[in-house]
């Protein structure tokens, strides 16, 4: 195993953990911003690392396509081309290759698609897959899958999974073990106990450097997505760090810590701050809303972010109207502090065996609803 | 004198000195970045003062649109309101109100103009300029005028002139006088010395804090407005500040402060950097031009903002390409802190008389070109 995993503290089903990469160490549980594209939208890589994030997740499908996987590798990887330091962990391509739907055609041994940029032909494998992430230079690689759309009939499901599990043995052979990376694997098989299983048990024997599931949060609800973790989290080797991939809004995190996941990313913070949207320890708010237009109060007055230190709801909503640029930086920078700010708290209730008086405050908070009207 | 002024230094016509305003010092020459509508154009504020810029220039005509004169008032100011706790000049918002052509309607007591964000009518007079800056709090009011298109016949931009003299003098008449605050007077006249020579008689016989060259940089050329500011610039009172309106690019500002100007303002810089142009020692570039693409080099390995320190060429071409919010970011910060540098390399060389040795440099320098590629 190249990429330590350290046990903490545990709180219940919830763990407090340590990760060890070639780019620092990650604190777990973690929230991974995306840096799809080589950079976290509208931020600076200074302050996303300000927010207290070390770890971020970069894609394969954009980064193949522009700049390309052998630029990046030349101009000395990922982390040098966005100048960040710290750890990376990048995703297979799987998920959005699969959803181009019309321009991509899948076989046993990958996906052929054509670039929405300039309609060049590409190709993606487990072994090309996997060979990008490394000459992108990622800390942590992710298995080659299929994502199981959903709802999914029962034989479908179990064929993607059983393809994904051929893809994930056929990626770990392909992966080139060093000190301080680690390839992950991804538990498939929809919302499905038994397929779940199978596929838990086909990684665990192959033996990963940690565990990822996949194919939630793609429509079936957080009740059936809890449901899933339940029944698929204790399958897991204890001892390697577990990852939800794409979730999520903050009820989601803390209820899959509640769970049994260490690990992360969402765009949801990020897309919002574009879009207006806040979150904060009251629920989401949207500052494009006229309410906000007199307002002299920060978003959260308890939140550390600069938006919140230095600016009014007023001032964001002006931002937010007049389509100025700092409207989007200001609000994604709240979002990414406050999502820190989530983590920071379960992993400080784990660590002190509070994590049940965590999450009732935590439910209570965000129950209460925005602040009234002055 | 509300706005006190001090000539530190003189090197031929051109001027070292300091104005004390109500938020603090600004080291003349100075460049003043564009807040147009309560924002620096994709720059948080902190970063503004860390290019250097002790002042900004906010836009009376955007402000009292969106969101409105008394609403900045009521949440403490313009200052406090885009947390830029340093200087602020707003302009008068005659230059945009006459811009709308079609929507405006001018006489002599003011001009009526719809707004063409919800097409509400709106009325600016002298009185209304001075009362809208003061609202804003505005370290630096500048005099309502007319700003005289060019080419134009004399007769026209006699009248015009005249008309705006009447102006300078019921704005001085409203302005309210405070500690640290002032008001500009502004020359106009177009391109004729003798319509010069009688706005700046007209103004200094009203008295202001500061006199500002207006109507150039409308596409008269740089010839003609250096040989403007050679017949005009003498006849301003040699211990009030000097400000060119609107100018420019480098070579308009090294040529200015030649000439005797102490301050300029130019959306030039923000601008560039939203469209992939970068200002720099070795004149201009444009970071989407492909031969960037796997350039590993920064765009200026001896600036020292952080697209320079941290970002290559192919990183930010990348951005461009990928139209990616960090690429305009960036390529502003860049910019402007570009701009702050050769404010800072004038300011020394007039303190040192090396004023000639250092445009010299400067010209050959930008004749040089882009770096060859690797």
């Amino acid at each position: 195993m190249s990429l330590s995993f350290e046990l903490l503290a545990t709180d219940g089903l919830a763990r407090r953990g340590r990760i060890a990469t070639a780019h620092g160490t990650v604190e777990t549980p973690a929230f991974m911003p995306v840096g799809t594209a080589g950079t976290v939208k509208a931020m600076m890589p200074q302050s996303v690392a300000e927010t207290g994030a070390e770890i971020v997740l970069g894609n394969t499908y954009h980064l193949m396509l522009r700049p390309g996987a052998e630029r990046v590798a030349a101009l000395g990887g990922l982390h040098k081309f966005m100048n960040w330091p710290r750890a990376i962990l990048t995703d297979s391509g799987g998920f959005q290759v699969m959803s181009l739907k019309e321009l991509r055609k899948i076989d046993r041994d990958g996906v052929t698609f054509r670039s929405p940029i300039d309609g060049i032909q590409h190709r993606l494998t487990p072994e090309r897959s996997i060979q990008i992430q490394h000459l992108l230079d990622a800390d942590i690689t992710m298995s080659f899958d299929e994502c199981t759309p959903w709802p999914v009939e029962k034989e479908d499901a179990a064929r993607s999974m059983r393809l994904s599990m051929d893809w994930a043995g056929r990626g770990k052979h392909a992966f080139v073990d060093r000190p301080g990376y680690g390839l992950f694997g991804i538990v498939q098989g929809s919302t499905f106990p038994d397929l779940r299983e199978e596929s838990a048990k086909a990684l665990t024997a192959i033996g990963f450097d940690g565990y990822a599931v996949g194919g939630l949060a793609v429509g079936e609800g957080q009740e059936l997505m809890f449901q899933t973790l339940e029944t698929t989290v204790p399958l897991l080797p204890a001892d390697r760090p577990r990852y939800l991939m794409g979730v999520g809004r903050p009820s989601d995190i803390v209820g899959a810590v509640r769970r049994g996941i260490d690990m992360f990313d969402c765009v949801m913070p990020t897309r919002a701050g574009r879009t207006a949207q806040a979150f904060t320890r009251r629920g989401e708010l949207n500052l494009r809303n006229a309410r906000h237009r007199d307002d002299p109060r920060p978003i959260d007055e308890r939140c550390g972010c600069p938006a919140c230190r230095h600016h009014s709801r007023a001032y964001l909503h002006h931002l937010i109207r007049s389509e100025e640029i700092l409207g989007p930086m200001l609000l994604t920078w709240h979002n990414l502090h406050y999502y820190q700010d989530i983590m920071r708290g379960l992993r400080a209730a784990i660590e002190t065996q509070s994590f049940g008086h965590w999450i009732a405050a935590f439910e209570q908070e965000q129950g209460r609803g925005d602040l009234p009207p002055l």
